[in-house]
């Protein structure tokens, strides 16, 4: 599988002004310059790493396509082969054209993920950083691009692969201490020993921990709204967008799309579960969406109830029953964050807010009067979101498990890490020591790929676009 | 306007591995190495032109991407202008963030073709050139491909510039000879001017004629199909494809949403109009139906009138109709190639079909039984549609005009022409003479862009895409 040279599309399929076709194996730069006539003259095998030439794409007499060819010659590649990179016109005749000549010359399509792949295999990248990759690809705000990015540069696991070399060391010792176990000496510093397990107990605990934050980053802090039609939700999302829609605007069709379910507030990702009102009823159907309502909740981190002031302003009968609707929710969550909305407070006199404010905030300590129309509160709103979310850890640079992955090999390495300490406390005997010791290292080094197998890596670089 | 750096993605919207992003301005250089922290802690200012430094975006102490940076020094690049691409990681936030940096540095945001635009006021394209480059990208298949490359390469370009080199010499002679009018000397020697003009002539007829064949290949051959449903007319266009699809099915999504409509065969592009039969009626709805069909005809340059045999083997009464049908159309549009297709030869019998092909054969020289279903006597009609289409140009490598700016200028060029000639042919004086070529001079400026204004340069380059 090594030793063959892969060709595919780089850049997204679709025109634009440029396309990038990349290929990489050992024999990569030998084919490309067998299909392409430099415009000075120039053999493409004999340039040196990291270098661009202009020529032509030419088969047999007939030109395909005037290209720039970029040549980075192994081990100083993406990969750690020799990379032939090719920056043609982006028409999909041309990309689909040239992909074809390679594949003619002997060049196999590459699966996806295998550019990355071959960086892991050839050591260029750990598997946790490979798998950074694709999440920085796909990360689309700035928290989860911010912890992709962490990742990618190796801060997570140059720390576990730190541990897992003290910990290896301490194996072997533990593992000399067996040979010698007649002469009962004891190589491996207990007392040192123990500090390290502790050192390990007190990071993957961290890290452990760190995961919630980071799952909820990674696809998006979930939101639920609870609000009848017309009380202004689309209106509130628009406004909540307001402050972004400048960056987002200038390349087209990047987020439009999903506007109305995910945003990005201060750089982090909310994603807002549209639910149904929650008004006392005997009615069968309308029981029914209660019941949706409350699932939809039980996903969610935050509940941001939103209501119209005019309607609660009639009368006393609307405010109560919106109290009880109030009290059922934080009765059925009180884990969950609440947030009371009360929207179009442009609609009601400025003594009604006063009077409803300090009637429902005996029921509620996050009231917060915006008007979505007008952009009043919305500001306020926003801080609120995200004081409620944990980003502390964020802010502080520190460093999130966003992969499930890592988390279930950080939660086995955590388990087998209490049965040393365990042992340790019990003065295990070294050879059963050993034993976790080692399940302990196995864990760590599947995280960073020192430990690894076919399937496990098939899974892992099946869910990489093609071409990288 | 060019003295400023503008900046732009390069490469199609959306996720895919890679990123390109593109600077362009005498400023690119110095300000990406504001943004850029080499791994080995080169300074961009320092590197020989096409060359790759692999390292980070950073802004302040934040890490945007690791990116590989290619840099092209003035005049060696795209546009003529220090140049400076970004090849980042793929995803669409990734890509927004650097853009924006860059702005936020002083860069400005490209518009339409304005790379290309800076390329030709640097004088690294003539017009003709530059327009080839948005041909090139928007090329679906190998004909129109192959034209834009011939175009972008010079050849149509090269050829009037030539003539009008030779034609500004005769000219310049001639308003030589003004200046000493009352010596009655002749500095243009008639003979060598008439033989050139005649030259010009040629190579004028022979390039409007090609604009025929140019534009159908530019924007697909219309073929209109005249059958009812259930004909097998889906079942025939995939047949007709068959033999490009593994091509196509390499790079998903490139042609399949359009395949009912366009597809290309041969290396050249057949747009099929879709129509409903024309059956003599009286039912008012129905001839509605006919004028239509009536309309997509005319539109067309070949009518493909497809009938299933079975229903015309069934009984004369079928045929005769169906013949009635044929001479309608024969009579109505005298001008167009008609192939009559009868389908579904494999449900009637060898004698039915040599019946059938004797007796309409005398109303159609173009009668080809096929089974779209089994493939029977497709490449037939492969064949016969190819042959319909003058290609014999494209095949010999002949220039084509394609360009309807360019078939005005030449259509204007050759009235001038024309009118020399004329001049030349009644012994004209001089003075007169002298118009009519600066005349001439000027349509032929056109084509190559020596002759232009800043609302034929907007118009041609706002049909670019951002970032060429």
């Amino acid at each position: 599988m090594h030793n063959d040279t892969i060709v595919a599309l780089a850049t997204p399929s679709g025109s634009g002004a440029i396309a990038v076709i990349r290929l990489s194996g050992q024999e990569a730069i030998s084919i490309a310059s067998k299909c392409f006539k430099s415009v000075s003259g120039k053999d493409l095998n004999q340039q040196a790493t990291h270098t661009i030439h202009l020529g032509h794409i030419v088969e047999d007499k007939r030109t395909i396509d005037e290209v720039l060819v970029s040549v980075f010659k192994d081990p100083n590649s993406y990969t750690g082969e020799n990379v032939v990179e090719i920056s043609c016109h982006g028409s999909s005749y041309i990309q689909q054209e040239i992909i074809q000549l390679f594949l003619r010359q002997g060049c196999r399509m590459a699966t996806a993920g295998e550019f990355t792949l071959r960086a892991f295999l050839n050591g260029k990248l750990d598997l946790s950083q490979a798998e950074a990759v694709a999440d920085l690809i796909s990360s689309d705000n700035e928290a989860s691009h911010q912890i992709a990015m962490q990742q990618m540069r190796g801060g997570f696991s140059s720390e576990i692969a730190k541990l897992r070399e003290e910990l290896l060391n301490f194996a072997s010792l533990i593992e000399l201490e067996l040979d010698f176990a007649e002469e009962d000496v004891e190589f491996a510093d207990r007392t040192q020993f123990k500090d390290l397990v502790e050192r390990i107990t007190f990071v993957l605990k961290r890290l452990i921990d760190s995961f919630a934050v980071g799952n909820v980053i990674k696809n998006g802090i979930p939101v639920a709204i609870v609000g009848e039609p017309n009380v202004g939700k689309s209106t509130l999302l628009n406004a909540l967008l307001n402050e972004d829609r400048a960056i987002v605007s200038e390349i087209a069709g990047t987020t439009r799309d999903t506007i109305e379910d995910e945003i990005s507030i201060g750089g982090v990702g909310f994603r807002f579960i549209d639910t149904a009102g929650i008004r006392d009823t005997k009615d069968v159907v309308e029981s029914i969406g209660i019941k949706k309502t409350f699932e939809k909740i039980e996903q969610a981190q935050v509940v941001m109830f939103l209501v119209g002031s005019p309607q609660l302003a009639v009368g006393s009968n609307a405010v109560e029953s919106f109290k009880i609707e109030i009290e059922k929710i934080k009765n059925k969550f009180p884990q969950k964050q609440l947030l009371v909305i009360l929207n179009k407070i442009d609609q009601i006199t400025d003594s009604e807010l006063a009077n409803l404010r300090t009637d429902l905030e005996s029921h509620s300590s996050n009231v917060i009067p915006i008007s979505a129309k007008t952009g009043f509160g919305v500001e306020q709103l926003t801080n609120q979101l995200l004081n409620l979310i944990n980003t502390g850890a964020l802010r502080n640079n520190e460093t999130i498990v966003t992969n499930s992955r890592h988390y279930d090999a950080l939660l086995k390495a955590f388990e087998e890490i209490q049965k040393v300490q365990y042992g340790l406390d019990t003065d295990l005997s070294g050879d059963l020591l050993a034993i976790d010791i080692r399940q302990a290292l196995y864990h760590f080094g599947e995280i960073t790929g020192e430990i690894t197998n076919d399937d496990l890596l098939g899974n892992i670089f099946a869910n990489f676009c093609i071409g990288k």
